[in-house]
């Protein structure tokens, strides 16, 4: 067993999983916050210079886990590991969300697409050069992903 | 406290930190596997399908914290969230690998940054239309990104 402890709270307009959006892609222009817990905050210095950075963070809302669901965007079962859903063996969630400002311990952040009162677990900076450029195959996500930005989640993974 | 467990185990050739690629960037044609527990492997249906994957894992041989820490690539101190030092509250690693082919849960991978026998967390499909795609700012990096792929580990993160 490996033991984690939330850094921070996020903060965000969605109280429910249903209707949320799905991505951070479909959450364009959703405003919300990330509260760092005071001891963590002098680790903050430098990030306010990134644009967007990288959340991740407990699905606490999650139980459990099925080796395939139903996608939001799709209609026949995948396995869980090809989808970015929360029912998960180890229940972390990662979004690229974009970065407003930092104001004492706060990050204003924008497309936001994470559920109010989630847990942080860690904050990275987002690196292009870190990820591929090119030749990315995506799966079955390639026939349906141009619906990512009007799709909003319903109660099939509550 | 959340609690989480290993999933599989990251092979690769780097048995000791010191003198590993600090980025995948760094780690081009490297190859590694990931073996996941049986329990699990039938959650990779359809993976197959993605030329690249997050890895999330456990720095399981990082010990505590520090606020501050100078990078790899700059000669400063840098807010420890604004880097992807292993040293964080919670010691969670992302990398962005390269698939090549899964056979009986053994992922075979290229362009793999990880230290052999570090145990895996998650798996999540990397999806580029999930990113930001434009603007994207890259703070106390931009200047010395270039250097990602000549940077090799030393012993400041053991």
């Amino acid at each position: 067993m490996i033991e984690f402890e939330p850094i921070g709270i996020i903060r965000s307009p969605f109280t429910e999983p249903i209707g949320m959006p799905i991505q951070p892609a479909g959450a364009s222009g959703v405003k919300g916050t990330v509260e760092v817990f005071e001891k963590y905050r002098s680790a903050l210095k430098d990030l306010d210079g990134f644009s967007h950075i990288i959340l991740l963070y407990h699905f606490h809302r999650s139980q459990g886990f099925n080796s395939h669901v139903v996608p939001f965007m799709d209609s026949q079962p995948r396995g869980l590991f090809s989808t970015r859903a929360p029912r998960r063996p180890n229940a972390i969630g990662l979004s690229v969300v974009q970065l407003n400002r930092i104001e004492e311990g706060v990050l204003f952040i924008e497309n936001m697409d994470v559920l109010d009162g989630t847990p942080l677990l860690d904050i990275k900076p987002y690196v292009p050069d870190f990820n591929p450029q090119s030749d990315v195959r995506t799966g079955w996500l390639e026939q349906v992903k141009h619906k990512v930005s009007r799709h909003e989640a319903d109660d099939r993974f509550k």
